[in-house]
């Protein structure tokens, strides 16, 4: 019972019905047809319900029968077979990309989902949103062939899909790696050889064949990212007629890791015997020696990489309710404020509701920022106007390194409380709060280490478009605080938003100086501290705007109203996080100004004490 | 191989033989025939070595067999019979306390043996601490007949120890166990019925019999903590012929936990057949309904405090100087500063070394904390200036919650940017640090947990003596900066140093302020915040005060002397702690003086959402 699906779903409905302006992406035409605002709930409820039924029961599955790998093959727990069958056929899974198919989710819908799907089963999930990546890759880039060979089982859930970047020397510099292909006959085909690391769902038994997205090197091209190139490694070649034959890719081992130990992670060895064959996607430029590989891979990259902060918001926040929900259960001291009052329920602690507070104001300021980012992927998508379209592209830029880096690095330290709050029981893996810590600690490693997302986010998306693209991401908390910030009740809050947007422009000032004045290395000394204080200065707004709808509610509804503890929880969240965390961002901007130069200073023999 | 012993004990030389003026404990009565500071080196080398060829190839033992139970019986991981009384005949455990003993340690150095033993082996160690701190209680409370009884195999490593508290309804709230005791026709021995928890090293086939220090309520004493009292409850009752009965004294399970998995957690059911009979330590007042249970089993709890600040110290170092090896020999990326350079190994890179510089600078400060509590342990201890015992007493008290809550808080985000620093391959359990997160996080719950440390130390030691106690404390940093700020090319430490005491006392003035207001709910809401900027303060304090040794000794040696890397490092974690970590107090207090009340105003309903 160590994963116990708690999730809530009302905060889930607040982000969709009440705050983001999904009507603008219901009213597109690739929506309009099919859904509504009022179909969110029923949605919702809808999903949670199988979440219950059927994912959430498997969800031990794979701590008490870990992926295991014998022979050459590898096993993952049995029930994930017939689960990601049902998903993927009942139209919860990859299918939600099918540009073909009809009633397809937004891409801020199918974050909600899978967010509660990822609370469920922590260790299966993976399996389903990876595939929707290569789905979507083979979608963009493939031509009608390719699609027609791979799409349909992807879709139906025989199939199951890969992204193979990295190789045991190349990880995070990806350019590096040392996979070749040759061309053949066939200009559409090449042969592989090379090897791959840290494969997500690289290998298994719960699908008949895996959809590799591979990176490697077309012979005679560039070295670096530029002469990289994408292609469809299936592990079984698929014949024309849909039989299956051996196609070279073989595992070699599976890691045994801290946590998600229902999910496989296969190194491969590919084309060892000559024997592989790839589906080239998009074109090769022998002139130029360059491949197309990298741009692709991106579509995919930037897709998982919002998935892992909602994965780490998914299980930080599972932990979380149910940290609370043991809180309100267990008694334990008495109240320092009123001890004749006897033994309380340790919820009622101070120290136990500061822990349970930090993690829900946090947790909702993750999220809406996820949400933000999805809801621009698809203004992005589907919007005809050439302004709001680019406008959303660029929130998406500047959104998604804070999006993957801040839910995964607070993950650890929010899960950390949740464990406290349960006291010693939070150390045994009777209870959920263990395995929560286990699992998520990769969502800050995987699909580029938080350090290489501040890299692009201070090194790339601070001067995208000439510095324009992040100077409208700023404008909109500037526009936010010029609107609202004489709301009443909020002087505090909004005078600390305003402090923390002032601050932030001296952080990117600093850092500014810092380059014109020859001193590089101070900017990646400081970019995953600057990281955090941009999310906290996003999340901050965020959590204020969500503040105000709530509190109108709050007003309208009276205390007496069911709804109103939800609410006034939504004030107390913004309020927390306003006064407790965003402060934050200005003492990040002293960090910064007072330049200190120890670390560039420290040279690797001091690391030998 | 996953706990890798790679402990570096040039750090620990400095401190005891550089740093802390040990030659004044070595002065003492007790220890001047025995030791001098020159046996220091001989004696870590002696230890580090036993470590390396005795305790740490058991170090994967719990992980490969962890400790199971079966038929009312627990096993521990086989090697561990051995390797106790090894450790126990040989004199690096409990013979260490024996007041009766040659050539016995002091808590200083003992404590230092300690940290490398846990580092070796962090599942094997604690039946050694806990059997010292149980040895304790017996020398001080015991009289002649129970010491006779008991310590001798104690000490031979024939028998364990063990502290029992915690009842499945009374954690934190001691006061509310519900363990009984009834008188027998000898006074000194009662009948014991009840159960405890979360008893660490509770059962196990390493020894033949364990000890249990027993809190239980003699029939008719008071409530609460003043009614409690203090029992020496064999599993086997010894009779006087030394051979042994069963004493009623059943495990009834064992937990299964995130770590320290060669360690045993047993709950026990105790005198369920009546047949369960304690010596008790102490007298009882009848005429007052007053035990002396807590008051003596503070002794222990206060060790115990401080050797769980120590554990997290040992486990977290062990798990960065791995990193700091494994950095070192990564080749991945290019610098961003010179990438034409071409690749290089990832120490070079400036978040990895940020990262690493952290891990040594924070644990250093962790280290000096609990070094500067042991010296004064052995002061009050062994002092017979009654100025110099009283102070260094109050010392104690102030720096036990410190030293026991900010290192296991710590601990935690320290393994997270080891397991960072590995990449992928922190996640996975072939390598050091994932486990040691998982061992480590038991610490910041047990022995009182970091929420109760906190109360300690703003509800107890701010007012200790009438606040005299923790006035001498502060002093301590303030005369230190008084006679050194001056240093040249430490103007902005002593700057940060000063401006943190300035800080700190706001932050107690405003707490004050709150409690005069009738607003006593904002102490505990700070409290835990409140305890890491005063580690914080006394941690730069500690690490400034190194520096200066080190400054001298690094231009007196000059940089071609092997020993320059080392000082010169010692110079970089105190600029990096004092101009990165230390500006958290004025953080703290900025939050402080908010009061925010957010917290406060939360109410159970509002953690549904």
């Amino acid at each position: 019972m160590s994963s116990t699906y708690s999730y809530k779903t009302r905060e889930l409905k607040f982000v969709l019905k009440e705050w983001l302006p999904m009507e603008d992406i219901f009213s597109y035409d690739r929506f309009k047809e099919y859904y509504s605002i009022n179909d969110i709930d029923t949605l919702i409820d809808q999903v949670d319900k199988v979440m219950k039924e059927v994912v959430a029961p498997t969800a031990d599955d794979g701590e008490k029968t870990p992926v295991h790998f014998e022979d050459g093959k590898v096993y993952v727990p049995k029930s994930f077979r017939g689960l990601y069958k049902y998903i993927q056929e009942n139209g919860w899974g990859s299918t939600n990309v099918d540009e073909e198919g009809e009633g397809i989710l937004p891409f801020t819908v199918l974050n909600t989902l899978n967010e509660m799907m990822n609370a469920a089963n922590p260790s299966f999930n993976p399996y389903v949103v990876l595939t929707t990546g290569a789905v979507g890759l083979i979608q963009s880039f493939g031509n009608e062939h390719v699609k027609q060979l791979f799409l349909p089982k992807m879709f139906d859930g025989t199939w199951s899909g890969t992204m193979c970047l990295t190789e045991s020397t190349a990880g995070s510099d990806v350019g590096d790696i040392l996979s070749k292909a040759y061309p053949t006959d066939d200009p559409r085909i090449f042969k592989i050889k090379g090897s791959k690391i840290f494969i997500t769902g690289g290998d298994g038994d719960h699908v008949d064949n895996i959809i590799h997205l591979y990176l490697a090197r077309i012979e005679g091209a560039a070295p670096g990212t530029k002469g990289i190139s994408l292609f469809v490694v299936p592990k079984y070649w698929v014949n024309d007629d849909g039989s299956l034959s051996p196609n070279d890719v073989e595992t070699t081992g599976i890691e045994h890791k801290m946590g998600l130990k229902g999910s496989s992670t296969a190194a491969l060895a590919v084309g060892d015997n000559d024997g592989c064959r790839g589906w080239l996607l998009g074109t090769y430029d022998a002139e130029n020696q360059a491949g197309q590989g990298m741009a692709q891979m991106f579509q995919m990259m930037n897709e998982e990489r919002l998935n892992t902060g909602m994965f780490a918001v998914s299980v930080a926040s599972n932990a979380y309710w149910n940290a609370a929900a043991y809180c309100k259960e267990r008694i334990q001291g008495r109240l320092l404020t009123n001890p004749k009052a006897g033994r309380t329920q340790i919820v009622n602690h101070e120290d136990v509701k500061r822990m349970l507070l930090l993690n829900k104001a946090t947790l909702e300021a993750c999220r809406g920022i996820i949400a933000k980012s999805c809801y621009y992927i698809d203004v992005a998508h589907y919007e005809k106007d050439p302004d709001k379209k680019r406008f959303a592209a660029a929130m998406v830029e500047c959104l998604t390194p804070i999006a993957k880096a801040y839910p995964s690095d607070e993950a650890w330290s929010l899960i950390c409380e949740s464990i406290q709050a349960y006291g010693g029981y939070g150390y045994c893996e009777e209870y959920p709060v263990a395995q929560a810590a286990r699992d998520c600690k990769i969502f800050s490693i995987w699909e580029g280490t938080n350090f290489i997302q501040s890299l692009d986010l201070l090194g790339r998306k601070w001067g995208l478009a000439k510095g324009a693209a992040f100077a409208a991401f700023l404008k909109t908390v500037e526009d936010f605080i010029g609107a609202n910030q004489g709301t009443a009740g909020f002087e505090k809050e909004f005078a600390n938003l305003n402090k923390a947007l002032a601050s932030y422009r001296e952080i990117m000032a600093a850092i500014g100086k810092y380059m014109a004045e020859g001193k590089p290395g101070l900017m990646p000394t400081y970019s995953r501290r600057v990281l955090t204080a941009t999310a906290q200065l996003y999340g901050g707004y965020c959590l204020l705007d969500q503040a105000l709808i709530a509190k109108r509610k709050a007003e309208e509804l009276g205390k007496e109203h069911y709804e109103y503890n939800f609410y006034n929880g939504k004030l107390l969240s913004a309020r927390y996080y306003l006064r407790n965390v965003v402060p934050n961002v200005w003492a990040v901007e002293e960090l910064v100004k007072d330049g200190d130069t120890s670390v560039i200073e420290a040279y690797p023999e001091v690391f030998d004490y």
